[in-house]
Parts: C-alpha cells; structure tokens; sequence
C-alpha cells in the first residue's frame, strides 16, 4: 500500500530547488522590512537563519524530514527551529503558490545558462573539426543516396547552424521566463503594500507578472524549454545518427574515441558507437516529457492545481538529459578520427557529379529540365558499361549531345564543389567564410 | 563536463534488476551442466555464489562498482570474486543481449502481476462503495450537465467495467512477454547444444522465442504494458476528474479522506483534493513514457542498439507511477464520505426528467422525435414560469399533448430509474445482478 | 492493393502550397533574368505563364493531373503547355528540396500572421467581456476549491496574459523561419551567380540561409509553429474547461450562447457547450501533430529524406485546428452571458474570506503562520456550528484571539478585493489598470 | 470566422460511418418489432427505406446536407423523407450517444480485418523473399557494427515474427471491442423491453456492455487499435529503415523496384527508396494519434462528452495509413531485388568470425570470459597487420593460445552459421523450419 503522504511528497526531487528557494526567500525578506511590513530585525534574523541553512544544504548536513513533504516546508521549519517565531513572518505577503512558481524560473533561468552554454561546446567543437578538416570532401546525401561533392566541414557547419537556432530558441524563451510572480499571493495578489519591483530587480528578473490569477497557474515556461530542448534532441538524434551510420564497416567514414565506444561481451571485435546510440534514443525521451506534461497541463481550471507538480520531475529530467547529451556529444566530437580517404573514395565511385554535367549543359544552354532527361540517359549507359561518369571520353558524351566539349572533361569532385559558390553553398571559399562567421558567433553571442 | 563512461553507465537504475538477473542466471548454469556443456561442480560452484550475492544484495552488503556500468557486470565480477574461475563459465552460450531481454521479461511479468493486483483492489474499493450506498441516486451527466438520474453505484461500476477491461489488457500483454529469449545469444543463436524449454520451464515462461534476431531487438513487451497503463491511467484520471468535481463546493457530492488532501499555506479553510488531482497530473507522465518510447525504437536497424537501454527508467517509472496511482485510488476511495443528500438535492433541480416524459409519449404511441420536440416545449415553458416539471399540473401537462394522463405524474427519479430494468441500465435490479457479476468477478479471476 | 504511386502522391494536400509556389517561382526567375542566367524574355514568358497559371488555379479550372505527384510538378507541366521550352529554365539554379523549403516558409509566414489575428481576436473578446462585467465579483479557485474573491474581470485577463506569451512566441518563431532556402539547390549550393539577397528582399524574407545542407535538411520552423500552438492549445483548453464547468447547473455562472451549443437527440431538456468541449478535445489533436512530428524527424540523417513531407499535412492541420479554434473561441465569448449572482451567491457560501481574517491578524502582529492555525479553528467552529465567518459574533472572534476587534466585521468579499492592490493583483483599481493596458497591447502591437 | 455550426459539424468525416449505421438502424428496428416495441410494419418501413438509403450512399446519389451536421441525422432526415412518420420511430429505445459508440465498433471490426490481412499480406512477402533466398547469407548487426553471419531468411524471418506479435494484439483489441453498447441510451439504459442479445447476435458481436453509462462514454477500443498500430509502424519503420540503409551505395544489399523508388529533380542518377522513407516517416504520424487521443481523453468526466468526437479523424487516418503501410511494403518487397554479392562481400571483410573463434576456445575448455580476452588480442594482432582472421595462420593463431589446433582453419561463415542450430537460431535447418512454421502461421491462423 502507497501511504497517501508519501504519494504527495515531493522532498525527493524538489529539494533540487533549495538554492533558488532560499534565494527567493532572502529577497522577500529585504523587501518586507524595506517595505516596513515586518520589522528590519527579524528580516535580519530570517536572512541570517537562512544563509545558515543554505550552508547546511551545501554541505550535507541539513536534517530533512520527509514528513514535512517539500523543501520549502523543510526550510521554513528548519528557519523556525533557529530563529524562533520571526521565522513565521517569512510568509507575510507571499503563499506557496507564487513561492514555488518563483523557485521554477530562478532554476529554469540557470539551468538555460548551462544548456546554452553546453550547446556552445558543442558548436565549437563543430568548428574545431570543420578547421581541422578544412580540405576534406565526402558524399552529400539525400535519400541516403550520394546526390553531390560536399565539405566536409560544410556538412558539420549544418549543425553548427542548428544549434544557433537553438540557441535563439533558449533566449526567447528565457526572456519569456525572467518575471516575476512573487506578489501573486495563492492567487488574488497580496493584501500588502510590497515592492515587487525592488525583488524583481534584487533577483535579476526583467519584469513583474501582470496578472496575479496567470502568475501562480503558467507552466508555459517550463512547456517552452521543453519545447526547445525537444528540438535541439532532433538536432542531437541526427547528428548521432550520422555518427553510427558513418562509423559502420558499409561506410568507414569515422572512428569514435574508446572512451565513446564500447566492446561486446560476446564478440570480441566489435566497437560499438554506443554513446551516439544513447543520445539518439534520448532524443525520444525528451519528447515524451514534452508529450507528457502538455497532457497534464491541458484543460486545468485556473488557478493552482496540485497536477501540476508534476512540472518537477519532468523538467529537471529534460534539463540533465539535454545537457548530458550535448556535453557527450562535444566530448565526441573532440576526438571523432576522420577517415578521410574512404570519405574521398566514396565520391569516386558511383556518378556524383551527374548534376554538375546537367548544369554543364544547362549553361551552355539547354533547358535545365532537357538537359536532367539527357545525362540520365547517360548514367544508364554509364551504368551499363560498368564504367563511372568521370571514365567516359568525349566521343561518348557527344553521343548524347553535341553540347558536350572538351571542357567537359574537366568535371570532377573537386569542380563540382568549386562551382557552389553562392552563399550558404559548399565551395572552399564560402565555407572558409562561413567557418569566420561561426567563430565570430561563437565569440560574441550571449 | 559529463564523464563518457557516466553517461553510459546503467547501473543506478538497473540494479532494479538483480533478482531476475540471478534467476535467469541459476536457471541458464543448471542447464548447462544438464546438456553437459559445462561441469556440474562448476555449476553447483555458480548457483551456490549467485545465492550468496542475492543475499549481499537484499541485505544491502553487496559492494557496488559503478566503473562496471550495469548491474550484469557487477554481479559477474563479484561471481569472480567468490567462485574464481568457474564464474567465467556461466557466460558461455550467453550474451549479455538475451540475457538483458530475459531479466526485463522476468521483471515485466512480476510487474504485471502487482499492476493487476493493485488494480483488482481499485476494483474492490468501488464494489464496497457501491454496495455501501446501494440507494442512492444522482444525476447522470453528458457534457457536464445533468441528464437523467442514475444510482451512485451504477456510475461506480462504470470504472469497475474499465478496469476490468483493463486487467484484460495486462493479461494479454503478459501471455506475449512470456517468452524466453534466453539461446539467442548476440543475435544469431548460441552454438552450444542448450535445452532452451527447459530453461524456459524452470523460469515458468510460456514458450521459447522463434527468432534470435527479433528476441534481441524486441521491446514489444515493454510499448504493450505501456500502452496499457496510459489506458488505465486514462480511466484513472477520469474517476479522479469526478473525485476533484464532486469535492468542490458547487457539486458538494463528496468529501475525500483527511490523508487524501491538504490544506493551504494561506487559506486556512481550504481542504484540496491534492491526491486526485495528482493522479490525474500523472496520466500525462504515463503517456510521456509511451511517446517516448514509441519514438526511441521508431526506425532502428536490427538488431540491438544501445538506444534500447532507454527502455528501463521510463518502464520502471511507469510501472511505479500506475502502481502508486491505482493504491491512492484504492485508499481514497475506501476513505470516500457521500454526501447523499446534495446528490440527491441536485436531481429535484432541474428537468432531469425531461427524458422520461418523452418516453411516456413514444409509449403512448407518439413518434420519439415529436415526443422528443413536446417535451422540448414543456421544458421551455417550466423554465420561463420558474417551475421544475415535477411541479407542473395535469392540466399544464396536457396544454402539450392529449397523451398526458394522470399517471404522468408519477414521473418520479425513482419511476425513471426503476424504468431502465435493460441489461446495463439503472434500475435498482439490474444494478444489483451487476454488484453480484463483479464481486464474482474479483474473486474468480486471476 | 495501394498503388505505390498513389502511396507516394502529395497533390492533394500541398496543392494547398500553389501561391507558394508560383510567388516563390516568379521571384526566383526574375532574379535568373536580372543575373542574366536566362534572357529576360524567358523570364517575361515564366512569370506571364505562372500568372495565368495561378488565375487557373484561384478560379478552379487549372486542369490538375495526380499523375504529377505534386503541386510543384503540376504547375511546372502546365507552364509548359503554356509557353513552351522557356518552361525547363525555371528550374535552372533550383531544386525541388529548396523551392518546398521555400514554399513551406511563405505558408508558414502567412499562416502565423493569421493564427496572431485569431488570437487577438480572442483577447479582444476577453477585453470585451470583462468590460463589460467591470463589477463582478466571483470566487477565485485553486484546487477547484473556492480560495479568495476574484473580480471576473481579472479571471479574464489571466487568458489575456497567456494569449499574450503565445504571440511573442509565434512571433518569435516567425522570426526565425523568414530565412530564405532557395539559392541551396538540391543541397551543396548551385552553380550559377544566383542573387540570394535579391530574391530574399522580393519575398520579403529577413535573410539568407548561411548553409545549403542545413536549408533542405531543416524543419525547425514547423516543430517551432507546431509547439506554440500546442501550448497557445494548452490555454484554450483551460479557457474550455471553465466555460465547460460554469455551463454546469451546479456552477451556474454562465450560459453559452445557442449557436455554440447543441440540444440532446434524446434529452429535451439539455443545452450542452459542445463548442468548448471541442474545442478542448482538440487540444490532443495539436499535441499529436506535434509528437508526431518530433518522432518522424528524429534520427534522419542529411540531408532532405522522404519522410519530411509529412510536414505538410499535419502542419496545415495543426494552423487550421488552433485557427478556428481560435475563432470559435473569440465568437463564443461574444455571446457568452455571464450569471453573475450566481457568481457572487457562490462568494456568500463557504469560508472564502479566510485568508483575509489571517492577514487580519498577522496586520495586528501575529506571524502569519500563527494566524493561519488560528483562522483554521474559526473555520472549524464556524462549520461545527453551520456558520459561515461573515456571520459570527465580534465576541466570537475575540474566543480565538484577542487581536480581533469591531473592524473585523467589515471582511466582507469586497474588502478582499480591495486590499489586493498590489500590481498585479484583483483590486479593482489594478484590474482597471490592467484592462487600460490590455487594450493599449491590442492597438499597438502586430 | 469561423460559423460555429462548421466547427461543430462532422458530417465530412462520419460519413464513412454510413454502412456501420445503417445496418445497426435495420438490427436496431427489427428488434424493436420482434419485440413489440414498434409495428412490425414500421419497422419493415424502416427497413426498406434504409435500405434504399444505402444504395443511394454507394451510388453517390444521396442528397447530403451539411447543415444535418453528422451522417447519423442526415440519414434519419432522409428516411422521413423517404417513409414518413414512421422514421421517427427508429429513435425509440435509442440515443445517439450509443449508436455512435456502436458505428464505431462495427467500423473498427472490418477495419481490424483489413489490417490484419494487409499483415499477412506483408507476412507473405517476407516468407516468399526468404524462400526465394534461402542460401544467402549476409552480416547481422548490433550497433549497426557486422557482429555475426546470418542467413539472410533468418534475418526476414524475424521482421515475420513481429507482424505475428502485432496480428495478435490486433485480434485480442477486436474481442474487446466486439460489445455491443445499443440500449445503453443517452447513458443511463432505455425504459424499454428491447433485447440487446438479439441485436448482439444479429450483428455478430459476442456479448453486450454491462453498464450503460460505461459503454457511452469508453473509447478504449479506439486507443487500443491506436496502440496496437503504433507498435505495428515500430516494425514497419525498423523495415523500412532497414531498406533505405540497404539500398545506399555505402551498403547495396538491395534495390527497390522502380515502383517504389522515385528520380531526383536535379541529380540524374538517383534512385531514392522514398516509399520506404515515407513508411518510416509515417510512423510518427500514427504514434501522433495516439498520443493526442489520450490527451483527449484524459480527465473526461463520464458519461459522453463532445470531445469525444475527435476518437474519428485520428482513427480512420491510423486505420488507413497503416493499411496503405503495410500494402506498400508487402509489394515493396516483392520487388525488391537482393544483391548476394554484396551481402556476402561484406562477410569476408573484418572480423565477422570473432565469436566463433572465442567459442572454438571455450569449448576447449577455457571459460568465455578469458577467450573473449585471447581473440580480442587476436583481432587487434589481425588488425595490425591488415589481415582478416580468416588469413591467418595455425601458427600465428597458435601464438595466442595453445588450444588452436588444425581444426580452427574451418572457421567459416558457413561453419558459423552452421553451428546456431538451436531453436531460433540462424542455422540452415532451423531457418527451414521457421519458415516451414511461418508459412503453417500463415495457412492457418485467422
């Protein structure tokens, strides 16, 4: 049988927030003896009283009691037990409500600060890589087919693009989330003459809540980095993906490091790329958070409701897997061996640069959709003659249209690459540029 | 920084695992020495030092490594410790992925055994409530509004019928996990002469799986009981919806037991059906796992990848999460108080009996729809003259339609419940013969 | 038997795309004429074509062949049949993997200038109606138990406040889609001196995208809309379920208008809120757009796949849903017809007043927790001896503290609301202020 | 804006449910005859007329009229239309709350039939691709690293076995669901004689709800063949994903028939799987409808609520993108050519004999554990000196262990294989048999 107090108890993971609580709690203190609502002594005594328990918290010492069901209980009694009856004042002008809604976006706020900074880490060894790799070219892929040359710094740059939308994504939504709900009360505002202003400035938090009813029922903040991290797993997923695709025997294109790999119990040869596994499969777990907490929030009368406790769990879990998957995947990165030469021999083999003989012939003018009709046909030759495009002769390809000159011969992977120099394309020199603008970014941005 | 092999690491978690472990483990040396392919005494020598782990582990003894990752290796290594050599045989014609899909089946069906049981004391908890207020009526609703009066214990054991819908659903999830994969080794089958149906007979599974690959890669079992609990926590979020409703002042239909709710840091007269509403939160935490997990194995190649690893914490918690809900439920409900007199208040208000009325004209040889219209206009008028139509004349009633007699009047919620003696329906016999079927119910099956 | 064909064809739901598309193609050819990459007089050909092809289609006589498998492909075909040759240039320096990019972001682009309009329309409904209802007062709930006095009007503005986040959330994902794809080819960049910048400022796109395999590769901008409207679902649904529960005769606090209700086929007497309970029940249809999407995306690899075109559908599921969910919204809060003595008869009944005899005291000096025990035992007594706290005695009070003199007697629901002046509070003057500043965030922004 | 009779209306969804109606309409009224609850010659009426309504359904000549806003009332529209007055009588004894809970359950059967033998379809086709290669052998995967030889057959064979776990789960859905809930009424029963067995056999469903309140509000069998299906697409994607890596140059295990295969617009020499990719991307669209039907359903108060309405878009598009999943794939693989060469290629790379030769050692003597460690060296040795095991010499295996006789030089993938014949396994024999099994299953098996 489940005690019914201990299927209320939310100790075990709420004390996660005692940092933010106690932060929040020194704030009101100030504010309220600022404000002449309780007496500048005990405000002074709750401060004191709290500083100390804050240190118990940091070392270990601190004596839960389960019994009292959640860190804000725990501290309150603790406050009690040290400073006497002014620890009572503590709760002039503020309900559980607005506390806890308080100590959320104090952690939401930190723990995006580490997400973003992660994600950087990330980046950067995107970029480390991409420079390291600077002359590299492999398959670009769509379908799982080899559709055109690319860099392969050019294809790890992709990533580096997602991740900065991700990025962007965490600021807004951090910016949603920096207001403040202390005033809010259970759920009417507060029948004192607070400052909200002054706490919301002691605190860091851009604004005051608006609206008093809203303050203590919005879990948006916690749906909105769900959200996000929901995505930036996609990113995450895909990049993983790559990871164990590229480092299977068929394609050979990376080594990941031991430290990322493991071996079998049973078979003695095998190096699984078994951190870029987790990290996709993590991805799903992430996107159930979010699945799961939209369902819990959806059609909750206002204003508090007990279901959404539940934002706890759900949201420290999204944060640590997150993080945990970005700082692998930096770690990853850092000391993924690039197998250059089976990267360069897949574009060797196959007919990659039937797309470069389509434009050839669309510039010299044949409609580009003609000119797709007749290298195809020449791939189907090439194919039946078991030979590759770059081992035809020129007699061949005139076969197929007198457009083709000597010229043509000069079409190679490396041609190919060369010719995408439009911005955002895979040329040698736009990459160089665009690796210049990801340092730039990585440097300046928040 | 996240330590790669942290990361990985899947002890803190799947040390859940240890008894099934050890019992898939004595089952697979017994065979082995059974089909010769190891000495007996080696046997003899592994079941007698996996005993003695069990013991260190229930005891709470067993020194845990962490650097050995998960909870197989660490009982390997200790088998080492205390046997020597011969430990290493009990790997033979063994990997660690049977040996993974075997623990999880073992564990899933236990799970399923107390999913059901706990679900069976729901059920009971309903019965005795049903049985305890056997006469009391209330409005049945559709959308919210009151639509015909029902008896308390029919809408009780409209939830009886869900969960044993439910309880059938776990059965048959189970009779699909009783599979021994156990002889797939890797992927590919065990080289060695193994008795798999007798492994499969000492550990009680109902047959051996048919396909090495699939029984490595299958985490059917665990999106099955999945699915299942997301169904059950859909029934249990309703009954909870219901309970939080009924506890409010304007239904005042029942009041929940003190250690079911709890009171407010700021208002003192509040008593919150906390338990409730966190059953109801929690169904959205069932179906996170779900989609979640759903979207993990979506599109892996056969056969294991680490990905799967991912199937632990979120079945675990799952499996938790229904087991806590289904025990508050049970206890809320035994501590349930009825306030039957503001059911019954709510069925004199109102024109509950709208229906009956039109079924006494379609008795009365009237085409249901224009009962359905005639009603529709007495209704209109009642409204607009402030009478409920309990309280119209006969001389009023029959303004409407000739068909009116004297007997209308005898229209009563008792007469409407008494009415609807079909199988399923209301009446008080019926709901009687229903009380008997469930109460049979919950003794005779499993 | 499905024909694969058939299985594969999107023409009948991106045909939805076809201004998209034809906007996006006379662009880009203008661009190939002013780069000279065609002649101008192609180009002239192009967009005369396309016009005529996009008057075809707006009128609904375009000829559409499901043979051609897209939209794009459709249009394409018949430009031919209308101008010829000059047709197979248009795709000169374009893909299909950018120009759907492309077209998907122009959609998105005028989908969420739509969905802000509905939104705005919602909070002018909400505006509106607490205008209108300035003086209302009601209780405010937490738990669904009745907590503190509300004023209605500050009830509705809580929904203009989430309404509110919702916007600068579409905005802000909006932001981030206004990023041009084309100029990306298939995925490495084209080959010809494309103008981006040119075609980007035609479309009125913000930028460029910095990364060719990234452009073709990402649906970002989907999962951003799709996660904003689960949330912007989110609030509805709770706006829902109160209209829902108020509709009740239990609560009594509103009556929806007829046309957003519907009568029962058997029950006369019933007018059910059928609006709002859809509107509810369609907030998992959003959150399954969005689950669904995140799964089909995670783990492909780059750069565009086949599996993305299932953007499409639940895209232009997930903006017509919230759109006239949106709009159904904003129509049934015109109508709805607020019952407000039912709403204050609701603040008469019960202890609400409560908290407000606790500040009472903790005003007078006592810490507040301590007046929270004392406000209890009153509100024990009070039930003990079927009082409510406005009617007792001052000799009364003065049993369970000597704090409690004559001004006591004026706590009345008013006096609550009064004393909740802080920002963000209920009081009236706040609320008033509130409402002043809702209407200037109508006027003023997009 | 949105008419609120638009949003509400489901006429051009339900309309498929006009078969399921109509025969329950004519099961409906020939009971209400035999049971003297209507004339005899009205329900012949109402027969006939329903009957003629029918056909003009199939034949597309019914007059529809939206402003009916569902199937239910435009067909009882036209049956007064067609019989007159005594239309009005087919409500007796019926509410629309239980017929809708029943169209949907005679849908959901044929639906389920549907699905099951679209199944077997897919069933048969990988029994028939594995018979039709039976000699090939080809690498078996964990972590997408070569682990082990397999047969090809073994490796189809287990895709056969998960279908066969999903037509299971598929049928014991349908018993579920195969109860009638007619005379259940709005909710509370009908006041009626009526004879639900009759109509239960009539319809051919095996047994009637037992609670009438229960049975309109349960949409568990909805959820149920939501479930079922979305495990199903777990398999279908895995298949699926399976072809898109085989069909990659880097693998080029297969190719898929051009029916199933589509060009590039830009790059001549595709041939992209994309019905694969859409199967596998589909996938996320079913999980998507169960993970927003159980939002839906979450916390519905009983009985029926509107809602509930949403239980019908999402299931039909389950019911028919599964449907055409699974008949793409079954022709998928019919035409999928297997390259042997390939497959068998990629055996002789690396090191795919490791196990075996840990193995040989451990059934020399030496415990598994400390053969894994000898042949890792060996394989690191191999490795060194860009051998494969199968290069190496006695004499150089024989520096590893002295256990190495003559006899490991017969190590071969053959040999491997040869030596899984355990039940399950990958030996030739064993697979002959499961696919002797298989296709017994698929004889026999409803």
């Amino acid at each position: 049988m489940t005690d019914p107090r201990k299927f209320m108890e939310s100790l075990h993971f709420d004390r996660r927030l005692y940092r933010y609580d106690i932060r929040g709690s020194i704030a009101h203190a100030r504010m309220l003896a600022k404000q002449r609502i309780i007496p500048e002594k005990d405000a002074d005594l709750i401060v004191t009283g709290l500083t100390s328990i804050r240190e118990e918290l940091e070392k270990g010492t601190f004596p839960f009691r389960p019994e009292l069901e959640d860190i804000h209980m725990n501290i309150e009694a603790r406050l009690y037990e040290k400073i006497g009856a002014a620890a009572g004042k503590l709760h002039t002008a503020r309900s559980r409500n607005d506390q806890v809604a308080l100590d959320m976006r104090l952690f939401l706020r930190e723990a995006t600060g580490d997400t973003i900074r992660a994600m950087r880490a990330v980046q950067k060894s995107l970029v480390d890589l991409a420079e390291k790799n600077k002359g590299v070219l492999m398959p670009g892929y769509t379908h799982l087919q080899r559709a055109q040359p690319v860099l392969l710094a050019h294809h790890l740059l992709a990533y580096f693009e997602m991740f900065q939308r991700d990025r962007g994504r965490f600021a807004d939504g951090l910016k949603r989330s920096e207001v403040l709900p202390l005033g809010s009360g259970a759920l009417a505002g507060v029948p004192y003459p607070v400052d909200r202003e002054f706490v919301a400035r002691e605190l860091g938090f851009r604004e005051i809540s608006r609206n008093s009813l809203d303050a203590v029922s919005d879990r948006d903040f916690v749906l909105e980095y769900m959200a996000a991290a929901a995505v930036a797993m996609v990113h995450l997923s895909r990049l993983a993906e790559e990871t164990v695709l590229w480092s299977s025997a068929e394609f050979g294109f990376v080594e990941v490091g031991e430290d990322y790999a493991t071996g079998s119990s049973i078979m003695p040869q095998k190096r699984n790329p078994d951190a870029a596994e987790l990290v996709r499969g993590k991805a799903g777990r992430v996107f159930g958070h979010l699945a799961g907490f939209l369902a819990t929030m959806k059609g909750l009368p206002l204003s508090y409701n007990r279901d959404m406790q539940e934002d706890k769990e759900a949201l420290f879990d999204a944060v640590d897997t997150l993080g945990s998957c970005l700082e692998t995947m930096a770690g990853m990165l850092r000391g993924l061996r690039i197998k250059k030469e089976r990267m360069e021999q897949a574009l060797r083999e196959g007919h990659i640069l039937a797309t470069d003989l389509a434009d050839y012939l669309a510039k010299k003018g044949m409609p580009f959709r003609e000119a797709h009709g007749t290298v195809r046909d020449l791939v189907a030759y090439a194919t039946e003659n078991k030979k590759s495009l770059g081992g035809l002769s020129l007699q061949e390809y005139r076969t197929f249209s007198p457009l083709f000159e000597k010229d043509v011969l000069a079409t190679t992977p490396e041609s190919s690459i060369q010719a995408r120099r439009v911005p955002g394309g895979t040329a040698p020199e736009t990459v160089e540029a665009a690796l210049e603008g990801a340092k730039k970014a990585l440097e300046t941005e928040d």
